[in-house]
């Protein structure tokens, strides 16, 4: 977690949802009165975010902010998770945004776990994909590793991955792979997106680090996994839903890239209680 | 659709996705390179976001992208929605955010699309709320929109709900109202949040314009909309999930509001596809 | 006063006044030499913006500012507003920002505290537009409202104006209320720009929330008030200088809203003075 | 005119104005109807932001700005300034936002013509200050220039003002002028603040180019320019209000600089008028 | 060369040149005049950024800019690279801010050059580092790519290396480098940071991807280098000047990396002409 | 040094270098582990931005930075400069961009003093440019006034420089002294450049403030110094390199601006160097 990202992104949320303040509170709220309240679980599920939750309300100021958990660990409903006490016109201005990240957070990394077990005995790893929200890839991605997935690269700027396009405007496999390692292939792995056993032929023999198995049938991705034979990585990616987890980890791949991780979660219902005193 | 709002969301997204450009397309393909691509429906839904989409390429420039549908239109898996031709660096550039986007925002206005059906035959309208994405509320609450729903406030600046907290540094509901109508109830309708019968009462003589019913069971909110009586807007809040939407449609509340629309949809599955010339 | 909003609007007025450093302050006085400093008003107003005046400083750091008065006080000549003590240099440096910030705003409220003062004894209520500084909306409005004013819609986003462009596009008065309501009846008022007592009554008929009296003679306007007898706020526009307001106090509409309070106001004068120890 | 400096001010106002859009005319106008309007005087003035006006719909797009008239020249009540035609959404939403930059443009320019007429027939001419609106400063003092009037320095950056607190801290008059010039005196003139007839002297002999008379009687003011005798130039500052311009003229001072140009201006009453077709 | 990435370099280059605009030429120049100018050599180098001096006219507008040479070709003293034709305002004030982009870019581009030359006839290839001037850092390395070298990780986020803190921290190398396998391993190498022949064999037997030769004599790195075996990639580090890079080269490492291509560089002399017609 | 301005820069650095964190340290290092690390001088130099060093620490936060020099000092190779403790996380994600600030700083600040020290004896001193890297102006102008030399103006915002089609534009020199006095003659110096003598005398006769020689040889040089006989100031540029400074001296200018000073100085080397405990 790296504040100089993550409270850029709290500052933009902030611009969102009160460009010009929070009326109701202002109106009604002294400006010195003091609260408490607790985050609370109200479904099982994994954590993640609650430093960005915390530093929602030190941004604002005047809150303190104690966890009793740390991301990644498993909560349960009805479970307390942290509690917050201070100002009040601060705590109920950045509630809600406080909960927008952490709920969406713990979301994600609670839907990973949940594929992560589903490949468990097998040797094969959980990938994210670009396939985020944008503007809040950063934070989806980091709760993907927070649930037990692993990161794919963050963005075009630092991964290479070879498509059909690319491959096509560059003269083929070869071609493409060899001016790809000229330009970066110090400190990046070459990817190869292959959709046919020739084609993972050819990466494979172009020098490719990782061959992307896209939307094979489970027959042609074992086949392709034995024709690699353990010298490239490999990723299975494509029509890769949750529910098929557990037959494809039975392939052999290295890993597996769900976008559904990213592009397709539910929040994690958490909510903040106030306590009377 | 406000471009001085999109351009910025766009923006971000670029810096986000390749603050030192994309790599392996500037490295493959040549600068004057020409492709043409579809934009195909994988999966039927509501679409939403195709101006978005569009500008994402007018925002790298050199591409031409025609629409065949309009926001707010049924597909159906297997059509074809927009065409793109043009730069092919920046297709590719470009793909993944312009999906990004509209996938999403075909996910809500595709989510509120069932849920506006689940309604249909009630009085009832559905309502969104502030659990939004952070950074990405403007474009949930359209789609929201599209898909058939009614918006809430867009944030803390420019609508009042009255909160539990609220009304105790207030002290009581008419106090609370009275304040905020003072200060705010020229332009802005009043909200009080209830979770009693005897709070409804009072929010109802202290002249709020609209009641909002929180976690309350099905029988009190039918006596709350009885002893209501039109003369304020009721909002049913809280454990409103799509299954038991068409049983809160026989409430008669005007309003239920319904976080799941933005905090917990789907992306609708739509994809490009390169077109060989 | 929201301080996410503020700092940003401090940290512009930085960038403007000093994009390179102060080269006078920064050739002269060594960086840990301690000054002290009162703000002193120099004729009769109602102060507004201390806070802000105070928070130029605390953005600056090294400077304690005590504030004697509250924003919506009184000031006479001569009095002692805050004492500033602390880092010679951030003082100099920030001298001019802080009262520039806090002599405009004082000014609106001074004015706006005139304004009201004409209309006590009548029922109408002040209201500001949206004639505001570019830029400096946030903190105009604010001062109208602690001025004795009410703040109309902030700006485009977050209220309902209907003029007579968007009737005639949406083919008629009842057709754009309507339309209007579907939209954005559940959190936002609908007002009607009204120029005739037929536009009125449809404006009336079509159940618009607040009707607008634009330009109209004080005769007309006594008649539509009579017409309208409380069904809709009313808003009478157009021509309001402050000379006018004991007048138009006298027709009975709710609300009076006057776009010289934020687009002709005069600072009033403070002025820092430093204080030999 | 620099579009680099305005465009982001603009923008600026646009975000200010429609966070998430002009709910109004995005509910009710179509996005490809067509408008005309023209830009009227209500009162006599000097216009300024003709060009700043038009950048507003350049920016929103889709609608053509012809202006009949320059900056710096004088209209009458009535008169048509420009005309606007192209997308009536564009036209609605932008018409407030570039109102209030011309109008308050206008204003100072009015005012300063005014006060520079009043100077008329002596040798002295009118000079800004850095008391302007925050976040509005280059447009203030470009005003003030098409008004006739001379900028002073346009902040603490590129311009030397040596006042009472930074002779202290140097040492003396003589010290803190040599300190200066050792430090900007190449490309910076090095203007002195004084007090008395003592500090007159005392600037002079230390070198500097301008010497401030702050808040001097009109006696002593004669006294010190006849003792500077040009071998520096003179400004005269402190209280000088419009009316106390002639008089002042008299004095022979160079320069005159008064803050109420641009921290108490009226706006010039300028609107747009829809032209039916 | 990505615009969304240069054009946020070029508008930060305008803001700091010309926060209130180019004062000369607004002063002195006609808005309409046109002229004629040409970028010219004058000493020889590799030209690198001649699409970003031609992008700095595009943004300011009304300049056509032609350019007869490509990133990375030789020019000689006297060459005209490129023409530019149009507003003469925007000519001159782009000037100073194109050449100093271009200078710059071609100054790296033309000491890399050099360098790689030094290293013809090796195997070995050059690679840059991080010791870029804050903020300009994908300039400068996209002119070490121009000029013959490779890129090594763009900064902190996209590259593994392991330093002797992180390896102190982890608790050994096998343990560094494994944890950041599992992190990290799918899409980036992991480089080991080495500072003796124990180091490398660690580091070569946890698996490291890379290994960096640290600070290392010359015999220790050709043991190094024949310990390794061609079972990781090599990058000699440290005391690189262009006066030894051809006795590194004959060591047999992969790589040679060097500060100094983008830490200590010298701009290329080019000037922009202006042609009297 | 105005941390308004240094730490913008500093956070476009942060940027920069990790959009997406310090994946590296982040993976391998606790959040509460605690370093120590000395900055260390590897060579002779002058000194110059440690507060931009120490700032960079204190943004990050949890780390103290004491230092043992002040900017403009000599330091010697092998001398400690400053000491930092504090969190290991921030230690390692701030020293390269800690040292990319601070070794260019301490380059450009050395290379001036040479310079300077190549003038001593002769009357003229030594000026920079505005060919500064884009971005990074405000230090190395900040570091060539730590060296000795003087600042030319800022940008084209803050100065007055007539170049050959100002003046063609304008109709002659005393046309455009003329005019560019009217407009900016109050706070600043009318400069204008000149390459022959009759252009010099020119000049003069407009009055100008400053001359500057351009690109003349030594024997032109010195009739112009002669003919001008102090009536303005006089600027050398074109051809200073630093081995040609001790001839130029000799002329008899006021001044002397070289480019190089900011557009080809090597970064001075400095390390930090961990301190195991």
């Amino acid at each position: 977690m790296n504040y100089t990202v993550v409270d850029e992104l709290i500052k933009r949320a902030f611009d969102e949802d009160f460009p010009s303040g929070d009326i109701t509170t202002e109106a009604l709220i002294g400006p010195d009165l003091q609260s408490r309240a607790v985050l609370l679980a109200k479904e099982d599920g994994v954590v993640a975010g609650l430093e960005v939750f915390q530093r929602v309300f030190t941004m604002l100021g005047g809150v303190e902010c104690r966890l009793f958990r740390e991301d990644g660990e498993s909560v349960h409903s009805g479970e307390k998770i942290a509690e917050l006490t201070g100002n009040t016109r601060n705590l109920l201005t950045g509630e809600r945004t406080a909960l927008n990240f952490v709920q969406r957070m713990s979301g994600v990394a609670t839907l990973t776990s949940r594929c992560v077990q589903a490949l468990s005995g097998s040797r094969t790893k959980l990938l994210d994909t670009r396939k985020t929200t944008p503007g809040f890839r950063y934070l989806e991605k980091y709760a993907v590793a927070v649930g037990g997935g692993v990161n794919h690269r963050f963005g075009l700027s630092d991964g290479i991955l070879i498509k059909d396009n690319h491959i096509k405007a560059a003269g083929g496999v070869a071609r493409a792979v060899e001016k790809a390692k000229e330009r970066h292939g110090f400190a990046r792995k070459i990817e190869v997106e292959t959709e046919s056993l020739d084609m993972v032929r050819e990466a494979l023999d172009a020098g490719a680090d990782i061959i992307m198995l896209d939307n094979m049938d489970i027959e042609t991705m074992k086949r392709a996994v034995s024709m690699i034979g353990g010298r490239a990585l490999t990723e299975c990616s494509g029509n890769v839903t949750p529910e098929r987890l557990r037959e494809l980890g039975d392939i052999g791949v290295d890993y597996i890239s769900s976008g559904a991780l990213t592009h397709s979660y539910s929040s994690l219902d958490l909510s903040l209680r106030f306590i009377d005193e």
